[in-house]
């Protein structure tokens, strides 16, 4: 195995949502006082019950029930437990030497950060032009639905790009980090094939984003060359342990699939009311493209309400409310914001 | 900031104590018969209460109280939470272009692995050379107390090596995962100086080795390069926050300090008296050098006693035992596998 030479042209971590002590300082609103809507976790996540001590003890093993549970849970035959989808993102790079690579383009930015900083050709690709794309890249970055668009591309043709890239040793990778609600969509049951990589996380769906758990479906090859540069014991044994219990649990997946689906229904309804029609969105965030992105978080974060806000293009991601109160707040919040009425009618 | 060329030369994760599920496999014996003795992990680590359900959902947060309560306990001025020790092990290699490192040995192998796997000329230098090979390599990474063997060195000899390295822009790369019990020998209070890096980890005297969380004390420009590198997030949240209440917890400190010191006594006595005098240690081990070692290592195995076994020297490490029974159950199988007779003596 050999890993390629890496020169990281960007000293600069990216920003990301959640950065809530930042925000608690930045508009001296105390942290228990925030609704964090900056992040598309789910609010009402996984319910983690007492971890056994032995997990905090020992130091993790390969070999314990976690990648049973993952095979079941992602219908995939083969599997690497991550440190999070980023350890993946963030080691892949390395992986290759410098080649053509192209990143859909508005989409989680710590793809092509983690690309150009391991000196490889990165071009944004916009949806529109990933077709003509796929046969001038020799790596294709999707983020499946993406985010923060929300955009969803048809299995047959995620396998059709697939199959151009393998065909000239490319590699098509597919981050499905919010793609729980919708398994049917999944390209992980069709791992392992060479040149496909499908990651996944807990973070979103699970509500376990600080647990750093995920998954990398790839080829044996590819799967050992991941696993020795991430090193031993990359995720912490209590992460392994709920992560194995989270993923067994049929029934609050099924549950909470639906209850999402309903949430993100809800918030396009309350943006429209508000004249912030989502452009976009899944069931864990959406995303409204508008010229007063800035000034309406700016205005939302002093109502102690945070969200994501994107640059290019100008536009805000909005995660779920998590109870009734946090909803009237932020249709409160909205309506100062937007210059509307609040819903009058209780929910 | 640059990342060098890495070329790993060896596929193979190293072997490593604690791989109860392999040993419960490869002796038939269930996992819960085991008595574990191959980590050097404190058998009653730090009592870890429920965490915040908050520490599961959101994404990690540096700015939270974790590297101010380090700064407190390791009286370091500056430090980088890690995933591990073994996370700063892994990634150093790759912030400088390659280069002559010499590693102590014997010693904990994952350092020499590193600097190998990313194309550096890695000797292995023996105790009583270290003073001349000093001159001779840029890079000197020491384990101090040395795994397994338990060798220290004077605080003084320490700071004029990496004075010498740094001269000439060399590293002196301290790995002091055993030395909570001896914190007046930790050259983290020298921390932040040009060239030193201190490495420490919440694995062996807290016994939290499941967390993976870990501490690199080095200078401000190595420890951003450092962050970049292993990207956000890299330290799991809940782990983050038990981290933070154990390095808080003086009172527990204190206790197990005495604690340990009185265990590793015991140890060193039960060995010698079963005619296994050990060659070193420290607070949470014993190092026995024998030629006997695999097949003491085979037998006590098949006593459900797990020993980490050492080929180069033929050499096995004992943690300490737990409570009565392990120790009553150690000595019994000794005097078996050594054909001693066990203490008699109630204790």
């Amino acid at each position: 195995m050999s890993m390629h030479s890496c020169h990281a042209d960007n000293e600069a971590l990216l920003p990301h949502g959640g950065h809530l002590h930042a925000a608690a300082t930045c508009y001296g609103i105390t942290l228990a006082d925030w609704l964090d809507l900056s992040t598309g976790i789910n609010p009402d996540g996984w319910p983690v019950p007492a971890v056994p001590p032995s997990a905090w003890a020992r130091l993790p093993e390969d070999d314990d029930a976690l990648e049973t549970a993952a095979r079941d849970y992602y219908g995939a035959a083969c599997v690497l437990p991550v440190a999070g989808s980023q350890a993946a993102i963030q080691a892949l790079p390395c992986l290759r030497a410098p080649c053509r690579v192209g990143v859909l383009h508005p989409g989680y930015a710590e793809h092509a950060h983690a690309w150009r900083g391991a000196g490889h050709n990165v071009r944004r690709v916009q949806v529109e032009e990933v077709n003509d794309v796929v046969a001038q890249v020799d790596v294709l970055v999707l983020i499946h639905p993406n985010n923060p668009t929300g955009v969803c591309f048809a299995r047959d043709q995620l396998l059709d790009w697939h199959a151009q890239l393998a065909t000239r040793g490319g590699w098509l990778i597919v981050d499905e980090a919010f793609m729980d609600v919708t398994p049917q969509h999944s390209l992980a049951p069709f791992c392992p094939r060479p040149g496909l990589i499908v990651l996944r996380s807990l973070g979103k769906f699970f509500g376990l984003a600080g647990a750093r758990v995920g998954f990398a479906f790839t080829d044996a090859p590819l799967r050992a060359q991941l696993q020795v540069l991430l090193g031993p014991w990359a995720v912490a044994a209590p992460s392994r342990w709920v992560a194995t219990q989270a993923l067994q649990d049929r029934t609050w997946q099924e549950t909470t699939r639906q209850q999402l689906l309903a949430g993100s229904q809800r918030l396009a309804l309350l943006l429209t009311r508000h004249g912030l029609a989502p452009h976009g969105g899944c069931a864990l965030f959406q995303w409204v493209h508008t010229e007063q992105a800035a000034t309406h978080h700016e205005r939302l974060a002093r109502y102690g309400i945070l969200t994501r806000l994107f640059d290019q293009p100008a536009s805000l991601r909005f995660g779920l409310p998590g109870n009734e109160s946090d909803w009237r707040r932020l249709d409160i919040a909205l309506a100062d914001v937007c210059r509307t009425e609040p819903d009058r009618v209780a929910r």
